[in-house]
């Protein structure tokens, strides 16, 4: 898909997925794209894990879930090794955001919908019990959950403020 | 450009860039896509400026520069505004990278490069120089500003580790 009409198309989908299995050369295709995002001095902080088997989504779901998580075949785990920073220049969070942003445009390139979820890992301790069921250091830290999937429906849009309300040109307007 | 042909040609230009003016149209485009990525809570933290101004760059430049920025004729600064934030779910860097990412891929689809600065704000008190060169409020913060412009020559890549190596199946394997 054309890159600009990626942007245009990615929404973040909350409702239901369809039933069926995400082919996983798709999903490969969606982690290497956010694998290539860039990185805080190159320190590649980000690990991802694809969950396709049902066995481990349906723990995962045990300790928390959420809508879309609910439904949806895959899942994408989002993790940092915060080793890998320093406390002056920590840049964990930035790596982790642009390695998501480059998941849910490619999950759109390729027909599927996506959430960034978060808010059932806001929680420590739900992010430890996940990471030990995926076998992940629990010194990691797992921000965010990508399910992968075709909506089962359009998905409601959430409405933007104009752009012309947050750009402006060589001085601030507003 | 094609999504993942754009994902892959997307690298971090620390170099010069040619003395070249870069059209309004091309640096909206790549401005609203930034503004179109997502944001924590809906909140749209995020705000821009466009500067090809030579004077602002000039000004700008006198406070803090760096590789790249000292050659560009065209910058998006960009901004959060931290009250559209809680104490508890604070998304300002979330936000920002997603745009950034949106923009630095922008740039690359229409055939320019760019680089994600942030060294020389890392600084609060550059930063609100900065904010007080535009006429920003100096409550908010820029964390990055991101130079545009064809490069001149190819620039260096920075070199990856295997994908192989920060992906896995079901279970963390390292």
């Amino acid at each position: 898909m054309e890159f600009f009409e990626t942007v245009e198309k990615r929404y973040t989908h909350k409702e239901r997925f369809l039933n069926e299995p995400v082919p996983r050369e798709h999903l490969e295709a969606i982690a290497h794209a956010g694998l290539a995002a860039p990185s805080g001095c190159n320190a590649q902080s980000v690990s991802l894990i694809i969950i396709d088997d049902p066995s481990v989504l349906d723990k995962l779901r045990g300790i928390a879930t959420s809508a879309g998580l609910d439904t949806v075949r895959a899942v994408i785990a989002v993790m940092t090794d915060p080793t890998t920073q320093t406390n002056d220049t920590n840049y964990e969070k930035e790596d982790y955001s642009a390695a998501v942003e480059n998941m849910l445009l490619a999950a759109t390139a390729l027909g599927y919908a996506s959430v960034w979820l978060d808010g059932i890992l806001i929680d420590r301790k739900a992010q430890q019990e996940y990471l030990r069921v995926l076998g992940a250091p629990e010194s990691f830290h797992l921000p965010t959950i990508l399910p992968i999937g075709k909506p089962d429906g359009a998905g409601m849009r959430r409405i933007k403020r104009p752009y012309s309300e947050r750009l402006s040109y060589n001085q601030f307007k507003f």
